[in-house]
């Protein structure tokens, strides 16, 4: 069964009510044959902080009693879980430290920052900051926060999952793109438990293909080396208890790759007016591109965010777009 | 008395549910003061055909009788109301034809041939094409939908400005872009009627403010030379139906300049991830550059469209933003 209840997300969701964005399921009108509708895209691209890791690194904090957040918490992250956290910790009046790469791009540290969160720079890998988030908690008694194996992280990510049918009852298919798979597990949990029939699919980026690899040999499959553009998308491993939740309840995973992310970008701030970042962007790479096998159903596919580098967007604004 | 009622925009309303997007308020949670919530985007970016038009274009069509449908449609514009025209026309079976200047450009063109309009290129200035629409209507019996001074176009609009009140209750100003003026006057009938203690203000482009200078002079002025980067809202002169909603309901016209559209466009899709054309960021620069007076309230600003030509808005993405 899977490690997270239908019930663990609604209350995520009672949590969340009025602090995290409402996204909207965005129909798209043009790119596919005019009028026909047939796909919605969650929008959470537009979610606080750029994107959907917002709800669960919220659910997990709002989660902590009082001594708990009197510690304060931190995780380690150079990306949008970091935000996430910065955020959410604000929010709620509790400190957070971030661990961040000695390389850490300026406007992902600036974005963090503003929130009012410490930002500890610990070498380059996610080895060496994992590491320093270690010494930090043993100095200091921090509470982790994790990225994505983690039950509260999974139920909150899983709300995004009671929108999309909230707002689509007769949705056929859920397209998620699978990173650590903390989004996944929670929409398909949400998806599956309130409608069993609707289809839900993972996209991985071909040049890190770790989880439909796991899911075919069924076991948990390392990628030592991972090589996408997808920068959100980059983790060697899935969670386990991610692995067993797609076990249970994804039906397949397919992959895009590199190009058609990148066109995907372009197309969808060139016709559907949303900024995109790439690993925003795989879900819809791979309905459009019709790597799903779906075509002509009612597709939700997931946007999961939009920080993408200013100078990223417009060369892909200002590159002609292969799909669709 | 404003020559539209609620009425007329509530029945507009239920003529476009189903068919136009419900269109998201969208908080800005990053420009502002971290976690202060003032200020929302009603986002018709996300509208079909990428702007507000599309609700007053399918109003005023949808409201036609089985013998006017049968003559066909006709409108005269370059940008935004012709695509959406182009578009509705096609959702309901009915022939339309747009008249374009002989240099529109290549990408506005294309969006409105998809719909599957018959396009008619007529010289370069506004008078051309409406002098070659008078006669194809003189010799095809075509009906003109006009783009903005008519009673079913601002009725169309105004469902917007339903939309706002019902998704932020307690909003206390809603701030609106003007160039012909049917939005500012479809919304404000809309909010005023509903709850008369919210402030409408219109926003003008600088280097165009005949809106402003009618209100203030009390009569129609026209300005015979406009000097804008917002296309969309290049009118000489706004409707005499709308002059007389704004004189009554529009509690102030304010201004913006270029740089501050610019920075704006740049702004929003940076921090909000939305992509903005210059017309549509023109209300949220006066709210952003404080320009209404409003600090502090919770205000409501018009996003009226997201038809940006991609080089466009590559070379705002890339600029660093002067306001907020």
């Amino acid at each position: 069964m899977a490690p997270v209840t239908l019930a663990q997300i609604e209350e995520a969701a009672v949590r969340l009510k009025g602090v995290a964005s409402r996204t909207p399921l965005v129909p798209v009108t043009t790119v596919t044959d005019p009028g026909s509708n047939t796909i919605w895209l969650k929008a959470e691209n537009l979610q606080r902080t750029g994107s959907f890791k917002f709800r669960g690194a919220y659910n997990a904090i709002s989660s902590l009693g009082p001594e708990e957040r009197a510690r304060g918490v931190i995780t380690y992250s150079s990306g949008n879980h970091g935000q996430a956290v910065a955020c959410a910790a604000h929010l709620l009046g509790i400190p957070a430290v971030i661990v961040m790469p000695d390389n850490a791009v300026p406007i992902k540290v600036d974005a963090t920052r503003r929130w009012g969160a410490a930002i500890e720079f610990a070498g380059t890998t996610s080895l060496d900051r994992e590491d320093r988030a270690r010494e930090l908690v043993a100095e200091n008694d921090y509470v982790v926060i994790p990225p994505f194996d983690d039950t509260r992280i999974i139920a909150g990510q899983g709300t995004a999952g009671l929108e999309i049918i909230a707002d689509l009852p007769d949705v056929e298919a859920v397209v998620v793109q699978v990173g650590g798979g903390g989004l996944i597990s929670g929409v398909a949990t949400a998806v599956k438990s309130l409608r069993p029939d609707v289809a839900v699919i993972g996209v991985e980026p071909s040049g890190g293909a770790d989880a439909r690899d796991s899911l075919r040999e069924g076991r948990l499959v390392t990628w030592d080396r991972i090589d996408t553009v997808a920068d959100g998308l980059r983790t060697s491993r899935i969670g386990e208890l991610n692995y067993s939740t797609i076990r249970e309840l994804v039906d397949d995973i397919v992959t895009v790759d590199d190009e058609e992310i990148l066109s995907t970008v372009g197309l969808l701030a060139r016709e559907v007016k949303l900024v995109v970042e790439p690993s925003g962007a795989v879900a819809a790479a791979a309905v459009l591109s019709d790597r799903t096998g779906l075509r002509g159903a009612k597709v939700a596919a997931m946007i999961s965010g939009g920080n993408i580098a200013p100078d990223v967007l417009a060369s892909c604004l200002l590159q002609k777009t292969a799909v669709a």
